[in-house]
């Protein structure tokens, strides 16, 4: 049976200890496609640690594509390496919260009622007095500095604390020179196309974040959609695209939630080094809200071609009016990017920068996404209970896998004469059709509308639901 | 003689008046072109008030172009209707700040050495303590709002405050709905490009700003440069030109302050109307920082085509690190635009947004802009009596209109080998090349620098100059 030294002495937890062993085990082969993983109960006998500790660390592995597990049966190793991997992933309850075949990214349109919402839920829960008193500091402290023009590429102590908060909470290694501030991650796609070349093919998730076709588009640069299966970005539709430039979500894949596995993930890596100028844009945006375990590696953190731009975004986990994103660049397009756009100016406030920084150099960052995630958990939770109600369970469903500000709601075969749309907007404005979302329409979606529930109360779910339920059904 | 009812007791002081009197009578054509003003004694004598009086108001119509002088002869009316207009031009002294025919764009680069001192001198007349309470104001006022999404074109509360300090200060009525807040200039030329489309062909000033064909270049738009006289661009160099765009700099032109006069915006105004899909941008840079007279008016003001783009920023007048810019839409465009590029958020901070608001509401803009000018206009004037030392008046000279931050100096026939390029950036950093503003070179400028002197003190530069002229001549 597995043995592993656990050490309840570290500060690392044992179930982490335990993930990371096997996970290793299964990297380095020692654990082969297919191997059937000891009980949770043998397996924590033996090690003589609690179940609990075996479970999480199983839950860790499967949420990362590492192993499988099948009903009544156990805990299976992954075939992460070859490319008969989605075959395996078909009977992968791991992702049958996705199983409905439900994929729909987000318009991340911070103007959209969605977003008000969602700001005001975590605006209650902001520390304003904290950001307040380090807006005074900044100000009493830098003096004309904060008027000084600072670099294009954004401030080096912002860019400092980015890098080790990064380190810190995603395991991260970056160099702060690697990092670029700008006014959101729009304007990091439009520097990107600029940067890239509107002659390129960009291929993007179908469907997709509809934001960022926007302003491929208005670029004139030419886009082509990628189709999506369980596992995000299907590897043979990304070659078969022709594309030379990728702009994915391996992680949280909105509205479900669903994680790009280890597998598809090393087939992605495969198609970026198979062509000299491809590169991906990995988008990790709303990554902060995963609820379980612990985040996700990106890939930009398992990247070795240096062919992997990452973007992220404060505007979710502190406020959508901040405006501050950030783009990681490998560090073999530092020089090329600084020679080519080298001559914009930063687009963020220096004052902002310096606010931001002591933030999170304060550690109030880290506690505030914290607060956020505890809420959005035990409010999605909550949620979930609703819907569980027999007067609505046999009408709907939940569909979220644990992550994300958003669940998909799937009403089961809806009445040909129900017009679900104007149902939405009267009894349940927070929800919008999924079709709303989707580059090109697609009829498995016909059934379920996307969720934004950050600020939904459960007493307005119920009430809405309840009239929805009756208006399409109770005919 | 000119007999014109003037009223002391009005807010408008008297010259205006008179200015304001004498520009109508020659726009409804009572006063034609060529016909004499009465000496500026007479005038006074027979209106019954100062001489001052006169002879401010005869500035302000010399400096907008609407009369010109001639050496010991007195004041004529300017041939403000007809094409030839630049034929009288060429003997409008006026202009003979710019008669060298040297005429240079600049990069506004906030990142550039001259922008750091810039930023710093205008941060000591910055009024920290009142930009720092009114940000703390804003924190305890707007609360979990300042986390709240904004529109994506800016907070009305800001728009308002812009539309009616522009109608303050540059008689300009422009409605909120009209107005658009971005991060920096540079980002509303990225916006224009993907609204008017890069198949069209773009018209910059040449030289112009740099930067400003860095932007379209990235976004692989064609530009065409455009010929420049004293006047600025010369009409039939535009209509040449086949662009149906042209970005201009009618106020302050860069680095000699000239001034498009009226007669010359009347031509390109039939420029703009004489093609269907033409339009204008007009970028008002540094226009603030006019030290006579009151400021020159706006073309946009003027325009009844409603094909002008009009675009200012307040990283000059306020501080680069602020990045707040805004472009003010023809009403007939506000809609195309919304629809086209309405999915864009706005790029600056909420917080920022509601703190210059409060700070133009409050007049502490308008102050603060006073304090620069009073800063800058008495700066240029002692450096100016640098010049005119006799160990340097023979060698050199500057060449400044009397408004922008910046000063050509002339040096009188250098010899061929000299390195005034090393030289400068020896002896006087705040200077550079013109040639480096140059989109193509032009012999005319090889005698002469740009001198950025915000942050440069008569003493630093008295010394550099003395260094410079006794390597460059003592030989």
């Amino acid at each position: 049976m597995l043995t592993y030294v656990l050490d309840a002495s570290l500060q690392q937890p044992l179930y982490e200890q335990l993930s990371e062993a096997v996970k290793s085990d299964i990297l380095a082969g020692h654990l082969k496609s297919g191997d059937k993983l000891p009980s949770k109960i043998s397996l924590a006998d033996h090690l003589g640690v609690s179940k609990i500790t075996v479970e999480n660390a199983y839950a860790q592995l499967l949420a990362e594509g590492y192993i499988y597990s099948r009903e009544r049966s156990g805990y299976y190793v992954e075939d992460i390496q070859v490319a008969g991997f989605s075959a395996s992933l078909d009977a992968n309850p791991a992702f049958s919260g996705a199983s409905a075949g439900v994929f729909i990214p987000e318009i991340p349109s911070e103007a959209s009622e969605e977003n008000r919402s969602a700001s005001s839920a975590a605006a209650e829960l902001f520390p304003f007095s904290v950001w307040s008193r380090l807006m005074r500091g900044v100000i009493l402290d830098s003096g004309p500095d904060i008027l000084a023009p600072g670099p294009g590429q954004g401030l080096r102590q912002l860019r400092e604390a980015i890098a080790k908060d990064l380190f810190k909470r995603r395991g991260m290694s970056v160099d702060p020179g690697q990092i670029f501030i700008g006014a959101g991650s729009e304007y990091f796609y439009n520097m990107l196309v600029q940067f890239f070349g509107r002659t390129r093919k960009y291929a993007l998730e179908n469907p997709g974040h509809r934001k960022i076709g926007f302003v491929y588009e208005a670029n004139d640069a030419e886009i082509v959609p990628l189709k999506l299966d369980q596992g995000g970005v299907i590897p043979g539709e990304l070659e078969k695209s022709g594309a030379e430039i990728a702009h994915i979500t391996p992680f949280n894949h909105f509205p479900t939630g669903a994680v790009m596995p280890i597998g598809r993930r090393q087939q992605i890596m495969s198609w970026l080094v198979a062509g000299e100028n491809r590169y991906i844009i990995e988008d990790d945006y709303d990554s902060e809200f995963r609820f379980s375990g612990r985040p996700i590696p990106s890939m930009q953190s398992m990247d070795t071609s240096g062919r992997i731009i990452y973007i992220n975004t404060f505007s979710r986990t502190i406020a959508p009016a901040i405006r501050i994103s950030y783009m990681i660049l490998p560090a073999g397009l530092v020089e090329p990017w600084r020679t080519k756009m080298g001559f914009y100016n930063c687009t963020v406030p220096s004052f902002e920068q310096l606010t931001l920084t002591k933030f999170i150099e304060g550690g109030y960052f880290e506690r505030h996404i914290n607060r956020l995630k505890k809420h959005y958990s035990g409010l999605l939770e909550s949620l979930k209970s609703v819907v569980l109600r027999p007067e609505f369970a046999e009408y709907c469903k939940i569909i979220n896998a644990g992550s994300g500000l958003n669940f998909i709601l799937e009403f089961k075969d809806i009445p040909a004469d129900s017009n679900l749309r104007s149902l939405l907007n009267l009894y349940l404005p927070q929800a919008s059709l999924i079709e709303d979302y989707c580059i090109a329409p697609d009829a498995r979606y016909d059934n379920c509308a996307v969720v934004d529930y950050t600020g939904l109360s459960p007493e307005k779910f119920g009430e809405g639901l309840a009239l929805l339920v009756t208006t399409i059904y109770a005919k």
